[in-house]
């Protein structure tokens, strides 16, 4: 059965000219043990809620996944798909691509990711548990990770949080073929890995990953540890490629139609390409069947449970938001019409999260060691420790990177809201989870504080200044940069029904004025920019957004206060607004002969608003270390900085 | 001695009423011994080359090393710059900047970047040691690390690098005072320290940071082992103020008058604030000058060596290059004249590797794990191994966050410029230490193959989309992306002669057509864009970079043919074009009425050059996973669609 897999992802790469047959030859004994005998999935419901996670985190292998969906019967990819490997818009693309096939958990290739990614879901699945109890979650999260996983510095974050939290449903193999790209790993690496995952709390086994006896023991013995588990599995890459196999030539490159002549040879393997034997596919067939019974047990415990539990779970799984989610933002809205405070962005996040926190019970925050200074932590946000998981607030540590793939993996898994606090600076840290988030459009929501030179005396180590531009570059992800309590809410709002999509909220540390006077029923920060000053005849418009909208609006006052007619628009979501149809664009765009943008941060993108002639106030350089204020004043961000712009312009 | 240090940082840190007072007094013993015992260092000649290196990884702590400076007599600081602490355009930033102070040996503050700097570091110290014998390079590298940095993924990176080359002469003491900045270290974490770096093949020592003998005896073992060592020393984090130390409220912020005042008891320091007695600092002073008989006998080895060998050492730590590096180039480029191939630029660039490392012994190479699709390792680049460190190529393992904090390590350490190979991608795992180094002003170069969706089959996951925008949008980086080999050459030649800033070299998996046909002495590169193909009254100005230039090529052929006047303009690095004067911009801008950009990535920038009415021809979305050339044209980058959206401008 192992040969199956073998076979296909030669063939598939060799037609296809181009891919990785290296690891599927080499991990298919682990795979087919996997799948044919401890693996809970249904392929032909494969989204089953409580089936058993598998993410190939060595995600180059991608044909020893489709190999696995196509032999176990899932009803999204055939044979042909096989044959398209690689090619425009067939299903198999050379990483695997979440959403291509139901079977395909989570989008890989990025190494270390997959990983991370797991560690999520071992999470979300623990925290379902205790919340819906064993009868309704209760399930594996298995990987399949190679050693350039291991390497990237990802995977410590991940184990290292995996094994404090002590997610025992979860397990590693690692397929420690001792290969990588440059060749041998003693290249480059002298790491003893059991040491490793023993040193943050794993339990570890070590087998041939080629006797399949031995793999068997070492899962059932994982899956009564009481910490996670890594099962490693030296393995001979390539496997069955008689003349490559052992070496890094077998990694990412087609075998050749002698080499794969050679291996049909050696392995006894006697049909065509893409053929497999029917004895053998139906074997194959067979042990997709194999969870029929434990899926169908679980949707009569599902059909039995109490009626509020039951719809409470669906409605968790579908990630729909309770019918009260608006109504409840909107009266929020309603009091701060009456009081908006002058607060931190920061600050006005924890109020609205205080009230999100305390509506949906599906959202899981945490904060990468930054909790007092994100204001993540509300009321309802007690902590989740290794041995309790009825909290709702992971303190993800030191771990920025860890934390984003970690999130993504929650948002895949189903049934929980993700959001987790850091520095908008170190978004930089988790600049790779962050954009897989956007591919795989999944709803995680990163709350990034600390968004400008306002930072002040941490200095330009801790100041961003490009990422503003390089988020909002990332297709796919909404950048929210809320100018107070008001549009924070929104923001928010609007973060949490985008289910298709992750979102940012960049926040101040520092207290901005409020922007927003009156109450206004429609959430205009859905517009990503609109109309807070209007002026007919405007001879200037100012696009601002978040801690930059009180010092348009005070330059506004100053130059309408002149005569000079100033529109103000705010500008919470550059995406957003570039999504608006044409008239509504050009409307707020319009056609004041000056047009100003203005955020602490660099030019770029802002061009789109204000013309390639417009008037950029923001940064050039990296900042500085002093207070905040004073770093304004220093780098020309100014009211008075504006107000000279536009009387020099129009003089 | 080392309430020196505490009192001084309490009292910075409250004048400024803003910083972190905990890790200076936790660590002040550590330090002390450190420096008054066993550092090689000469305040009055901060920048010799073999004094050891003190590297404070944990950089919030910046009070220490400030404290430390002012203490040990360095020149470059007073006490009245502590007194700015934190204050605009004073040298004692909230975090150390490299450039501020002399003996600021690399800017910290983001975890665990020092820690991987430091790994550089020691590798430039052993592989001169092997260069220039012992005689001239002999020193440790000491770094003082906290649990931020250890949790940090790259820190995983660096040590696992560290202890796979046996970077022996590297001692790092990990300040374990258990604390972090939401509480306790075991909200967390888990992680047995010492069992992780002997995983990696660390020697380890464990000892109570607070006892001076303990840790002079664990720097003396330390200092014979084969090995990196680790000495963890526990300390009480803010020791000495005895209402709040221990905990995290001496983190990062002011203790207040009434907690120092308690400290000033409890220590027995009768000073004012900013007042060290005499006997004290004398004492400190004395301690500075410890090393300099070291220094001057060293000296005089370099005054006795050979005359050659000591002119290039002189010349390695000035960072020049020798005179014939132009003329070398210049002579490649005659050749290419002749015969241009039609190559990818990652081969180009590998022809051009072929010649500069021919030339300059300094260039340090490597590769994230991708040596055989970087084309990074040239003929003269043997590998440096765990035993043998005459080689010129580092396998870095599949860790670019590493590779590239320690190529800044490298640059910072002197003698020896860096280069290193990634797929663009994956700057994104290593954006931070890229940043780092634009902030710092550094040269080291990254080599990043694979730039679009030319990549092909791999599929979005490997296309970079946003990263050229992303790229240019960091500060004092240089991102070049050549055309073919000859602009390869001139982008090499660029960033090996800029002293003061990091430079990134975007370049093709795919073969491109020759666009520079005839030998031009200029470096063309330099200019950031130049006239490629020249129009009188050019109806049409099509800009483009790398890869694209040639489809802009053909285009303008095209259009040229039908009667349409049409330039083109190579924009090899948008960074150097923005810099040079008005009146060049202007004319390479010029005054066509349909201007076109052409980049296989997104539009963010591209408006400064075509106006934010000008037509971009280029990416919006994600890629996919096909053959490169059926994605150029699947996603519309094609010569035809330049031709046809000027025509449509026309019309």
């Amino acid at each position: 059965m192992a040969n199956a897999i073998r076979f296909l992802s030669m063939d598939a790469v060799e037609k296809a000219n181009s891919g990785h047959p290296g690891l599927p030859m080499g991990a298919a004994d682990v795979a087919t043990v996997l799948f044919t005998r401890y693996m809970n999935f249904d392929p032909k419901n494969p989204l089953w809620p409580d089936r058993d996670r598998f993410v190939l985190s060595a995600g180059h292998g991608s044909m020893l996944l489709y190999s696995l969906l196509y032999l176990t019967g899932y009803d999204d990819i055939t044979i042909d798909d096989l044959k398209e490997f690689r090619q425009l818009g067939s299903k198999t693309a050379g990483h695997p691509e979440y959403g291509h096939i139901s079977g395909i958990e989570t989008t890989t290739g990025p190494l270390g990711q997959g990983l991370a990614n797991a560690v999520g879901m071992a999470i979300a699945e623990r925290k379902l548990a205790e919340e819906f109890g064993p009868e309704l979650q209760d399930h594996h999260t298995y990987v399949l990770a190679g050693d350039g996983c291991l390497m990237e510095g990802i995977s410590q974050e991940a184990i290292a949080l995996a094994g404090h939290l002590k997610l025992n449903k979860l397990i590693v193999f690692w397929d420690d073929n001792s290969i990588t790209i440059d060749g041998a790993v003693s290249l480059s690496d002298s790491t003893d890995q059991i040491a490793r995952f023993k040193a943050v709390n794993w339990n570890t086994i070590q087998v041939d990953g080629h006797d399949p006896d031995a793999i068997g023991a070492a899962i059932e013995a994982a899956q009564i540890s009481d910490k996670p588990t890594l099962i490693a599995c030296k393995t001979v890459i390539g496997f069955g490629a008689p003349n490559k196999q052992g070496s890094h030539k077998v990694h990412g490159s087609p075998l050749g139609a002698e080499e794969i002549a050679a291996a049909r040879k050696s392995l006894g393997w006697e049909a065509d390409a893409f053929n497999v034997p029917a004895d053998v596919l139906d074997a194959w067939r067979l042990a997709g069947l194999r969870s029929t019974k434990v899926r169908k047990e679980w949707e009569e415990r599902l059909a039995a449970s109490p009626t509020e539990k039951r719809a409470e779970f669906v409605r968790r799984f579908a990630g729909d938001l309770p019918g009260s989610f608006d109504s409840t933002i909107d009266t929020f809205k309603k009091k701060l019409a009456e009081n908006n405070p002058t607060v931190a962005t920061r600050k006005a996040s924890e109020d609205v999260l205080e009230v999100v926190n305390g509506l949906l019970p599906e959202v899981l925050g945490g904060s990468a060691d930054l909790t007092p200074s994100n204001n993540t932590k509300t009321s309802q946000m007690k902590a989740i420790t290794p041995t309790d998981f009825s909290g709702r607030y992971i303190h993800y540590g030191i771990r920025e990177h860890g934390m984003a793939a970690a999130m993504n993996g929650i948002a895949l898994h189903g049934g929980l809201i993700p959001y987790g606090g850091g520095f908008l600076i170190f978004s930089d840290y988790c600049r790779p989870s962050v954009r897989l988030a956007a591919l795989m459009g999944i709803r995680v929501v990163h709350v990034w504080t600390h968004d400008s030179i306002g930072v002040g005396e941490d200095g330009p180590t801790h100041q961003p200044i490009e990422h503003l531009a390089s988020l909002r570059a990332i297709p796919n992800l909404l950048l929210f940069r809320p100018a107070d309590e008001t549009e924070t809410a929104e923001c928010w709002q609007l973060a949490l029904k985008e289910k298709k999509r992750p979102s940012g909220l960049a926040l101040t540390r520092q207290n901005l004025t409020p922007v927003r006077q009156d109450y206004e029923e429609k959430n205009l920060c859905a517009y990503g920019a609109y109309d807070l000053i209007s002026a007919s005849d405007a001879k200037v418009t100012i696009f601002a957004s978040g801690s930059e909208v009180e010092i348009a609006v005070k330059a506004a006052g100053q130059l309408n206060q002149k005569g000079v007619a100033t529109r103000v628009v705010s500008v919470p979501c550059v995406e957003l607004f570039m999504e608006q149809p044409d008239d509504y664009r050009e409307a707020i765009i319009g056609t004041s002969p000056v047009k100003i943008a203005v955020e602490a941060a660099v030019r770029e993108g802002w061009d789109a608003l204000i013309g390639s002639d417009g008037i950029f106030i923001g940064m050039k350089s990296f900042g500085a270390s002093a207070p905040g204020k004073d770093l304004y004043k220093h780098f020309g961000i100014t009211a008075e900085a504006v107000v000279a712009a536009a009387e020099k312009r129009l003089s």
